[in-house]
């Protein structure tokens, strides 16, 4: 079934006013949200509602935070988000780095005391839109890695995004946990009952884990894998470095596994860069040369059984096209959630 | 047999004065080529002396580069090399970063027209020693990486490296191809006649390539393998994108081959971003935040059939101390290669 972006903005919204965030940042959470279901976020968009919900009502978040610079130089700004949800400090931290990027060519900004945001390329897209390539560190909201050899799980996907634009193509946005599949696709193999291909997940022996129902027992392996995973585990440790330690957020044993533990404060840390292209060369130019290249790589000669060579982030362009023409489609049992949700908070139904 | 890492320095300095090198410059290629072969990086320290001597030969890099800010902000920098010795360039692009940083707090320096500058973690490492971080991206001199779904090389293994300053510990260094092998290992697989394992190369139908002789014949499967590689290629593709197409380097389709053509300019391009940890935080405060981590990490509990955990560029770090002790060991085939251009240079004899 499905439903237009302004329907799913609007229940969002009302869902975080009923439970006492201000409504203009509640507007700014749901459009976010709602942004990454349009782009096929499935796990990262409404999907995450109840849970938000639910940690609000705990006293997990603070719903009135006063975001705030704590440390500023001319390229570089600390955020403190003052427990709030991340979606508001991300923004704020992301149009920080973009306004210092435009008078000093490049810009980095660090986050601590924040939240959960949503799906990494979000806020990597929002330099892009303003002519700048984003880029993108976060530190996640539950251990599911431990270090290359070891079995305690010190370490979380931690992603990356990078956002490039483009001119007549579509931007190039890559948005990849560390880890070779994201924990939110394991969850959503659970949920269905399905198995889940070999190399995702090893038990505590390293041998492949493919039962849903086996979760607990195993790990992700990170990107690279059985043989490579060494290269992921590095980039989940430096990623987390510079989105975590860096910031004093939580990083390691100090991270707060935000599906287990409604309550207590995550300290998640996430790091914005924003450069501006027009310092290295005529914007104009810049976006020719992405659309020649991104021409040669997708015009390129095939392997056998590929139909079709894609670029980084074309993929969710073109979702997001198709959502926005035909509204997003919810599986059931997730309509159900946002229903009884709707129903708990008194905003109604949402279909 | 080991060689003293004086020794090779000196050789080295010698043969670039040999051919037109000014002597400081000469000094300052040498010193970076061994200390790439004492941290172990020995694809990419003196066994390139005969390539870099041949290219020099072939006036394919200029030895007296005019080595220049073209572009210039607050935070940012636009390095044109001037086809000179990529060391050069990139020491000088590194510098720039540093004091940049210094007053900005963070700072990205983009190059253009340089050529190879070695691993990619002796640039990271130079913010590092300023008690920065720093990030580094190349575009690599040869395409040897398809993108996803194709059997076009249009990518290099453009690697990243991030290097991060601890106290008592060994600093974090990550330094990584975006492929599963760089190229420099199929090469020695190459010489020594070595069958590669399953999953660094693939042939054009996407079949396992793992004998050497057919190099040529097959491409570098992209970090993540059969079922994850969209993930390194889109890597590599980003990484190229902030080190050549930003700066209006080569990118794609104009790479040149440096191991096919002796003469052409490569027009290569690197990125360096310094990050002043001071901004941030207490310098003192961060390190020990880092070796504390480092401690966690080491000392957690570990996969049977794993000896130890190790952190990002702690092996790197151990042979340095080892080399820088013992000598660099050089296998026969690269003395006996060198000892034969110290006889055609006439600057004698290695041993």
């Amino acid at each position: 079934m499905r439903f237009p972006a302004s329907s799913l903005k609007a229940f969002t919204a009302k869902a975080f006013e009923s439970v006492g965030v201000p409504r203009a940042d509640a507007h700014t959470i749901a459009g976010l949200m709602v942004e990454a279901d349009l782009q096929g976020s499935d796990g990262h968009g409404i999907f995450r509602l109840p849970q938000y919900i639910r940690r609000i009502q705990a006293g997990g978040v603070n719903v009135k935070p006063t975001i705030r610079v704590e440390r500023s130089r001319a390229a570089m700004a600390l955020v403190h988000g003052d427990n709030g949800m991340g979606h508001l400090v991300m923004k704020f931290a992301a149009e920080h780095a973009i306004e210092k990027a435009r008078g000093a060519g490049a810009a980095w900004v660090g986050v601590r005391c924040s939240n959960h945001a949503g799906p990494a390329s979000l806020y990597a897209r929002m330099p892009m839109r303003a002519g700048m390539i984003g880029l993108y560190f976060a530190v996640g909201n539950a251990n599911h890695l431990p270090p290359w050899g070891g079995v305690e799980m010190l370490l979380s996907t931690n992603p990356i995004a990078v956002a490039i634009p483009a001119g007549a193509e579509p931007p190039i946005v890559l948005d990849m946990a560390t880890t070779v599949a994201a924990f939110g696709k394991v969850k959503t193999k659970a949920q269905r009952g399905e198995p889940m291909p070999e190399g995702w997940m090893v038990d505590r022996e390293g041998k492949p884990l493919t039962d849903p129902k086996r979760v607990h027992e195993g790990f992700l392996l990170p990107l690279g894998g059985h043989e490579g995973g060494y290269k992921g585990y590095g980039m989940a440790l430096v990623f987390g470095i510079l989105a975590g330690t860096l910031n004093a957020a939580a990083m390691g044993r100090d991270v707060v596994d935000f599906n287990a533990d409604d309550s207590t404060p995550t300290n998640t840390g996430h790091a914005i860069a924003a450069i501006d292209i027009s310092a290295f060369q005529e914007l104009d130019e810049f976006r020719k040369n992405v659309d020649s290249l991104s021409r040669d790589i997708r015009g390129s000669e095939r392997m056998k059984g590929f139909e079709r060579i894609f670029l980084p982030g074309e993929q969710s362009y073109a979702k997001f096209a198709e959502r926005a023409r035909d509204g997003v489609p919810l599986p059931e049992p997730l309509l159900a959630a946002l229903n009884q949700l709707g129903g708990k908070l008194g905003i109604g139904k949402l279909g």
